[in-house]
């Protein structure tokens, strides 16, 4: 066996075996986002409804997004209630011949924070109408199992609110989400740096979600690359089991002083 | 030019093309060791001079360490003054024929913390001897200036007390010094996981030192693996220029109620 | 104006002089419940309607918290539903002749974590039965917007899981709640020393709730004098508005050279 | 014996009844010095030798100060080598008719962080000159031994950089400090809200000193007493011992569903 080689990530019955997923929003161009998805390796990019232009299937972002190891994922970013999502949904399944969905549910436009009540109501209505639903909620472990009781196919906790960059404000719920979950766990949102997704990946996350901080770094290939290493790096640091924080020192090299031997 | 690749670290006129320094301390057998520390790449490994039999240059560490690329840095692990200190490099010099020297000097056997007026008194003499120091010392900017100011090929600071895997403790500290310092700076000490390594390399720090969280690890080769990743993934980071927390959210989908329009 | 005295809470019409909360679980006995909280000056103390004895109002629970500054507010721990809730509510109204509730809904026996889709239900219902409803929940600020909506007197959101003394681990979230609340915010659950109570004040929470610190602590009458104290700190400091944090230093003590002037 | 109460510091045969040292600068004015200082309670203030003018002892800042609880502490906030110190501290006692000092060498104008080496030489020289020595430090835990063991009265270890207001980000360091050393340990330098302050003394610190946050507070009057609240909260925990964190959360309420009963 191959010892830089993670395990597989089975979602919904696909096989993923690159545990970073994406986002589109804020590259300064298309070419520009294309590049840097496919340095990321990526296998499951999401992209917004409002985005896609469904009457023109030669839509220019779709366009970069066509390629074979690609899987999309349409989320219904922008919507503020249940039945809009439900709604956004079915249009989204219809113009992208998928099912799988990104459900985001914010109906605060400062924080974006998504709407917990609203979102496990669409979960619901969605798994009943076929789809394979992915909902960006709080990192919120009570709400986690609900969803997972209504048949989703992953739960997709915030690290820290959106565009933030602040890293893993949640730890102490994502430890207990990840405990008590039986569908994988995708951290989104607040990821701003390498060391991030890293973290989230020893905690033993599924997987993590980044978008902002490719972005807007100001060397998108090169941070997608390193987005991709990292993720790598913690979750083979999961398989391999990292040694333990200590409150006592303990010494990597011989302590005893050698010279009076 | 490959977007994969990073600057090379060029200390005391040496390059590496890895910013992974190592120790061999706690490993299970030097057969593992040796695996783990070939799976970090590393170029540069440290190693206590207490440990090598300097009478028998079949010694089994050393054996198992000696590879082209790889740079021995001898230790002074056990020390507890700079005089003990001066005498330990000497013979160091002599068994293993390189000036390059890991200056350690903790009188303190609980923590293994160092010892600043001692190191600092150390450094200088064996400046002036001809060696190229590497001390380990406390996150202490003013400190690091004074051995600079002396003459040393680099600093070491610690991130945490040594085999404490509690990672970067000291970060407002070390970022003083990265800003200050004109010698590379070492992360040494108290990294446990990649997440930790890769933060210290997005912080600016030219290199990291890693040991104990190689060396009890579950798997010491996979997690090798994980903390060489992590450490490119830190520095593509650095040199992309990572995007900057900010207080407020901001989205990376549209925001607009499309469902309205 | 006494420079000591802060701004009175009025919550649901009443006005609180002390903005420290307790609980009563944990405890040895009922004498050291009474001589703490006292000790705290508490005017709002929760107590569990399983514990009371509605058939007996010489019940020893209530007789030691038979004090005129005190307003009990009995909560429904140990309830798994909306209407769970609901029944348990108006069965501690008529025992306790109180229509103030602490909403309590956390089917999970083992990190106790609130469920947000039962709250909301079961706040929505008992406003309507017209209960002063102080709801306990995650530090998520949507589900607060939307408990304000239906008319809860207060959120509470945890700081971390109940009883693990963690302290703010929720405290980016808090501060989105904080600004966003125009009623008042409880930070209630996770809060384990007197320093933990004083940074929710500092932030501008309105009242913490405290009860396993003060319960489990070597000496609960000094601790919670401590808490005490802490709680007003952190109010005084909030009011007398906090310099904020700045990256670079600024010496307090003049800098000059004074020596070679 | 009354709860409220706690142990009196000793520091150098001298008794504190209050924990909270005070410095002198930055304020608006010496009257609003004067009035925040007797706020806080403080029995021990500092002062910076180059504010005083040694020969007019009708001096301004002096007369703000001259109170019958307030212990002076001369500082040699200024100098930048223990030669410039030893002669600092000759002038201060000369003018002050005390022989307290603290001492303070940051050769640094941006950080101002304090120079271990320059420190240590000139603590040992005045100790032996019969000054009572109160030497500002980096959080390092050997150079507070080396301190000790050269006669100082107490050690001032930072908590962060001077003037950021940050907080206690070398809290592993000061842990260690406080476990090691057998005089008294005094957390100065960076605490900036009274939650701060009591964090350090719930750690076990037996005092803290405070100077910014006070005096560029919006109204640093009530600041001062939020201050000397929070340090006796602190205080009052460390004696009454705190509940340790713990990773499980426990009920502080009964949890059995007892509408099932």
């Amino acid at each position: 066996m191959n010892d830089s080689v993670t395990q597989p990530l089975v979602l919904a019955g696909r096989t993923f075996s690159s545990r970073l997923f994406t986002g589109t929003g804020k590259f300064s161009s298309s070419a520009q986002m294309e590049a840097t998805l496919l340095a990321t390796g990526t296998e499951l990019v999401t992209v917004a409804l409002k985005r896609i232009n469904a009457l023109d299937r030669q839509d220019d972002l779709l366009t970069h997004l066509a390629h074979p190891g690609i899987q999309l994922l349409p989320n219904t970013s922008g919507v503020r209630t249940a039945r809009e999502a439900v709604f956004a949904a079915q249009m989204a399944r219809e113009a992208l011949e998928t099912n799988w969905l990104k459900l985001e549910i914010h109906p605060d436009p400062k924080y974006l924070l998504p709407d917990p009540i609203e979102t496990l109501e669409a979960a619901e209505e969605l798994v009943e109408l076929g789809f394979v639903v992915l909902p960006y909620v709080h990192a919120d472990p009570v709400l986690c199992k609900r969803l997972e009781d209504v048949g989703v196919a992953a739960v997709m906790p915030l690290g820290a609110p959106i565009g933030t960059n602040k890293g893993l404000r949640t730890l102490d719920f994502l430890e207990i989400i990840i405990e008590q979950s039986r569908v994988p766990v995708v951290v989104d949102a607040g990821l701003g740096a390498p060391s991030h997704a890293a973290a989230a990946m020893e905690l033993g996350a599924d997987a993590v979600l980044i978008n902002t901080a490719l972005a807007i770094s100001g060397d998108p290939v090169r941070m997608a690359i390193g987005f991709r290493l990292a993720v790598e790096a913690g979750r083979l640091a999961y398989e391999a089991r990292l040694a333990q924080p200590s409150s006592h020192a303990q010494a990597s090299s011989p302590l005893t002083a050698f010279l009076n031997e």
